[in-house]
This record gives structure tokens, sequence and C-alpha cells, in this order.
């Protein structure tokens, strides 16, 4: 059958997250996959259809570049494929661009690295049209530490500290490949990428940066925290509002046809 | 009685506009004014509380910086005042910073002038987690036909040609001091600043400047359009949704006490 992949954005806001939930029992929830689900099953005539995503990103979390990959019954041109799928989905969802997947392309399996970006607004005040896109602290923190902070994550490590209690995932060792930080203002953005998260790991990154900028931890407390490999250790995650997944990159061979 | 300012920040989404209504017929419409208001009136011990905003925002316009003006039956350290305002409100207004008013100051009489941001996106597609702050269109804009448009409006005119039906001004003659465009990546931005506005009047020329960059329009077109002083001779309005109030400027005598 012809394989296809997106390039999705979507408002995290109103959805439970990415991954569709099978249960049968309990009330139905949005998700982004479910409505990209449905949008396909009725574009294939009520054939379903099963989509892969890079990244199930959690509740409330946002999406620029978040990549979907699933085959259909019959062929269609891709830029025609994108509008009569914008046509169908709600507003916050939409496709950026369409294109034929290569053959054995899998949006999950295929993706070499995915890069993440938290907001964190730090005024006395949030600004109400911000309260949807990022994450709020009323303290002024300290840039350097933060940023100090933010390099220690750079490398291979066993991420044990920052593995929530609903991962699935069957190592904890991550390697990040970018960890910066850069303020803005008011505003601190931080990018993080790497070939693989455990679930909540970004916010809990988050969370403890915002304890060093805060001087609540010193720098070398989160190094230590990391290296505790024990969870109890670890400050709380950042609010899932401020996050973002920007971008997912693949292979030469698998890039998106242009 | 004590007299306080508020410089005041709101998501206009949820918002039929600033101004509270008195419709004792129809059901309740949901405005800024009136839950600033509700809080002020909870605050007195339920002593209604009339509030001056300074600009009259429309339904879906926000505001990064309103001033908004009045009296309460007993006097509070400003900066309580803000706390307990920020915790009787909804989320989507907040107080950014409260002072004492000078004598006679009435947020919007003693307004000199008010800068309104536009903010219009332009890529093909309009990314979700924008929708709710910026207008679209799926167009590239001739950005130097926009910015010659734009410079047009600079000085004392009759914007008869924009004034939209439902407002209620005197005269219709305006003198504006700044109007400008810059593009930021897919973004175009407009602002506009003003001793006072016509109703709809900034996202009027807005409208205009659309029209202008993708070539429906010529610069020279509009010059003549606002020479007609004819409403029908005008574009239609850009969305609420990309307009936001940023600033109102008093004389060095009625600003913020720092």
């Amino acid at each position: 059958m012809p394989a296809y992949r997106l390039t999705l954005a979507y408002d995290g806001t109103d959805f439970e997250g990415w991954q569709a939930q099978e249960r049968p029992e309990a009330p139905p929830v949005r998700t982004v996959q479910g409505e990209l689900e449905a949008a396909l099953r009725r574009l294939a005539g009520d054939t379903p259809v099963r989509v892969a995503g890079a990244g199930r990103t959690d509740a409330g979390v946002h999406a620029l570049g978040q990549v979907a990959s699933f085959e259909l019954p019959r062929a269609y041109e891709p830029p025609a494929l994108q509008r009569a799928l914008n046509g169908l989905l709600p507003a916050d969802v939409r496709v950026l661009e369409a294109a034929e997947a290569p053959p054995g392309f899998h949006a999950r399996k295929s993706a070499l690295s995915k890069l993440y970006r938290y907001e964190l607004d730090t005024g006395p005040v949030q600004l109400p049209t911000r309260r949807r896109h990022a994450g709020h602290v009323p303290w002024t923190l300290d840039a350097e530490a933060v940023a100090e902070t933010a390099a220690l994550f750079v490398g291979r490590h066993d991420f044990a500290s920052l593995a929530s209690a609903g991962g699935s995932a069957r190592t904890t060792v991550r390697t990040i490949t970018r960890s910066h930080v850069a303020f803005l203002g008011a505003t601190l953005s931080y990018e993080v990428e790497a070939s693989g998260f455990l679930r909540k790991m970004v916010r809990s990154i988050v969370g403890a940066l915002i304890d060093v900028g805060r001087g609540a931890l010193g720098p070398q407390d989160v190094g230590r925290a990391l290296a505790a490999r024990d969870r109890r250790a670890w400050p709380g995650p950042a609010p899932a509002c401020g996050l973002t997944l920007v971008r997912v990159d693949y292979a030469p061979a698998d890039a998106m046809l242009e």
C-alpha cells in the first residue's frame, strides 16, 4: 500500500497528548493521534488507518514539527493529501507538509534525533497571552548557573533519576547532543536534542534548571542527583504547557522528499 | 475616595471585548470590564465600583498594557491591591501593576496616546499555537509596498472611509504619530500609535495592508480610498485575534508613580 509521512503542528492545550488510548470501558479521550486517525479513516472510505508518531508528546505539550507515518489503501498526490487532511482536522492540528514515505520508513523507529524546546517566563506576573505556551516562575533566575547546569546533561548518561513512574522504557540511558539555554528578555528558552527521551524527561530537566536558577540547588547538586540514579532525589517536572516538539531528524535517505 | 490606576494584560480570546454591556433583558456577556468590576465589588464589600478603561478593545482583541482607573471606598497599598485582584480575577486577565492615581486622573480622558500592534502570519499554513494571537493569510506579501502604504497613514487625516457602522465618534479625524511595519520571518508586525482610534480602525488599516501586500491594490489606491471618505471603498477589517493594545501614554504628571 502507498506510504506517507506528514509534518504536523499542534496546540497541545486541549489534547490528552499524542497517543490514542485504548480504553473500551472509559469515555473517549481527545488525542492528536486519534484525531489524525479519524480524519484518515474518513479519507480512506471508512478503512481504519494506523498512524505512527515520532514523539509521544504528553497532555498539554505542543508540536511545531511532529512527524507521522502511515499507509493508505490508495495513492494521493502529497499536496492533495495535505489539503484534504487540513479540511478534515480540527483547527488545533495542522499538516504543514505531506510526502511519500521512503520504503520501510517509520516515523518513530527511523528517527535519528528529536529537538524539544521549553519556554519559561520569569516576569513577576505571567502574561495571559502566554499562559498556554510557556511555563512561569515569578523569580529572576541566575542565568550563569542555569547555563552551567544545562551543559551538564550533554553526553551519554543514565537518566534513571528522571524516569517517571509511568514510563515503560527498557533502559534509562540516553545520549543528549544539545542542551542549551538562551535568555530573551524575561523568557528562558531551553533547547535539548537527543536520539530519544524518557517520559517527562525534558520537563524534569527544566524543573532542575528552575531550582538552580532560584538558588535552591547548585549545579553540583544536580550533577550528584543525576549520578544517584534515584527518582526521589530529583526536583518535580515543569508544567507541560511550556514544552514543544520542534523538529525530528532522519537519515538523508529518509528525509522529506522536497 | 482613594483613586487607583491599574496596568492590565489580558487574552481577549474568551471575552466579548472590554466594555461591560448593559442589557438587562439579554444573557450576561463576559467582558474584561465586567470581570474587573466584579472583582473590585467583592474587594469593596459588595459596594459597586465603576471602572474606566483607556481603550475599549473589541471582542478577541488582547492587551499587554491596558490602563484602568476607579475609586475605592477605602485605601489600599498598591502591591496589596494588585495581589488581591490577581487572586480574584480569572487567569486570562492579570494586573501587571497598581498605583495610586493622581488627582483628576481618568484612564481614557487623560490618555495622550495609545499604541496598538497587529501580528499577521503569512506562512502557507497557520501554526495552531499562533491561531489565537495572530491573523493569517497564506500569501507572501510585498514587503516594500506594505511599508510604503503603512507610511501613508502618518499625520492628521479624516478616517471616515475606515469608520465602522457601529461607531459613535463625533468626528472621524484622527492624528497618527506612528504607522510602521516590520517583517520577522513569516510574521508581519504592524505598530500604530495615535491619540485616539475609531472603532475597528487598526484592523481596517491592516485589511488594506493585506490587499496591497498581495497585489490586489497599489499604495496609491489606498491613498485615494482614504481621501474618498467613503466606507464602501475600503477593504474589510483583518480578524480581531491579531490585535493587541500594547501601551497607553500619559503626561508626566499622570504617569505611573514608581
